[in-house]
């Protein structure tokens, strides 16, 4: 049977395998990649950001058992290369299985941090698209950071989360990158430690510093003991809520239009590159003898090079 | 007359009023700029970089005294905005004449920082390639900083000056953004200043640490003290030893075909850029809505989008 028709049943095993011949650039991976799109977007999917040891990944266990029981099925795309989730990346991509290990339902596919460049990783985009036709009904994409590359990853998903720690102090950083606008949660996650209060007041003030919209979603401030399962049942409902505003101010088309927008140039800029390192060494030689020689100019040449022909 | 026929004579006014257009992107301008092009390729082009302050200025002043004996054509495009030569451009673009103001051979042109963002700037190109179809017999490119951006504009010199002052420590900073392994030629000026052995000695064991190749030019390191045209009359000598080796070398030939191809990139992206912006609004929406109802992939989308038609 097709590797697509296995993945479209939920084979975890032709998941792996198409996933990994993609990271790989296989082309008839590549070349299946285009059908696996064609079968996308009915996932919703989650952007969880925050520095290493904000305890993403034990937010991320605990909301899966969540979510596991109501019978929903969970795709995970781990890049935080400090992840116990994604550790394994390190050592070989491969699937890691923790305590949901056991759990047909619950795929976990951690990217080793090549994957992970900042901005819109095509590996975190094509691992999505692999894992929503599978038919998973929520995905999670964990990112470490709180750079500018997280703005952009948060931009792909259609629920932010921001997972903060007291006494850190990244969230001037992370003000300053954009990413506290793009939240649509923020988690101040070991909140039993000192400062916790502190620090949701200084996120409260930074929110009323933007007026309140009619129709506009506000964002959360959620406490959690993630370790504990402490106030991750309530960020699973602020979740779904979010995703259920998201539906009925019809929202969630503005999200899937973004993403594609993001998605298309990103194709763009790849296939630019990929045509550039991919064309006839003598016909850009020729370009650059042409120029050297003054018989184009620079603009007259580039238009040579990107009047791509029709590929089929 | 027209505009480029006017420059092809060396007139200073046409000349002004091509580069002034093509700042403001007008578009007979733009359309000039293909046939100014083809009459470029003739002038030698020297890339001077340093920190604010270190001299680069002064040491022209005094270069172009020196050239102008051998009666040979100047242009100078200064993208120092704290350079005394660039100073103007501050309070809009005009032609700045210092004490060369009176000779027609000098041509110095300052341009906005505006268009200097680090990398190859458009506008430092296309003011080189005026002041070259003038008749320039030698163009200077001043820039300031010791940052990554200074690569690549040492990248489309000929010859490559990087000026260090005694005391400033940013040779650390140089050497991190590998500007110290383009330049051809380092000028340590305000020589007279404590220091300047030190800086001297720590700039040979640098040099000393990549074993001289031969038939490969060995950089010099040269003491001045611009003010007094103390040694400029050497690096003069210098930069024309260094244009001989070229030559004679063959490896001009290099310098050229490395400087086309970076203009073929440059132009590339600028076409690509254009394109997407002023490409019609109803594809772009319409190659977005199929991707989010998923009658298309990002990739077959992109390939409709950079398969530019034939521009005439």
């Amino acid at each position: 049977m097709k590797l697509l028709n296995r993945v479209l049943k939920g084979d975890v095993r032709a998941a792996a395998q198409l996933i990994r011949s993609l990271e790989d650039d296989v082309p008839e991976a590549v070349a299946e990649l285009k059908d696996v799109y064609l079968h996308t977007g009915q996932a919703y999917i989650v952007g969880i950001a925050g520095a290493p040891g904000a305890g993403k990944s034990t937010i991320l266990e605990s909301l899966i058992d969540i979510f596991r029981k109501g019978n929903m099925k969970i795709g995970v795309v781990a890049i935080d290369p400090t992840s116990p989730l994604s550790g394994g990346a390190i050592l070989g991509d491969r699937l890691r299985m923790q305590r949901q290990g056991a759990d047909e339902d619950v795929f976990i596919r951690s990217l080793a941090s090549r994957g992970w460049k900042g901005g819109l990783s095509k590996a975190t985009m094509n691992t999505v698209h692999v894992l929503d036709a599978m038919g998973k009904d929520i995905i999670f994409v964990e990112a470490v950071g709180s750079g500018q590359g997280e703005v952009d990853f948060a931009r792909i998903a259609d629920t932010s989360i921001v997972t903060l720690i007291p006494g850190l102090g990244d969230e001037i950083q992370m003000m300053k990158a954009g990413i506290m606008e793009m939240a649509d949660i923020f988690v101040i996650n070991k909140a039993e430690r000192e400062g916790s209060d502190n620090l949701r007041m200084s996120l409260e003030a930074m929110l009323s510093m933007t007026p309140h919209q009619p129709n506009t979603w506000q964002p959360n401030i959620l406490l959690t003991e993630a370790i504990l399962n402490k106030g991750t049942e309530q960020l699973a409902k602020v979740i779904l809520r979010h995703k259920d505003f998201l539906i009925s101010s019809n929202k969630i088309e503005k999200c899937r239009r973004r993403r594609a927008e993001l998605e298309l140039t990103a194709a763009i800029e790849s296939t630019l590159h990929h045509h550039l390192e991919t064309m006839s060494g003598c016909l850009l030689v020729k370009l650059i003898d042409d120029l050297v020689l003054r018989k184009t100019d620079p603009k007259s040449a580039a238009l040579k090079v990107i009047n791509l022909p029709e590929q089929k």
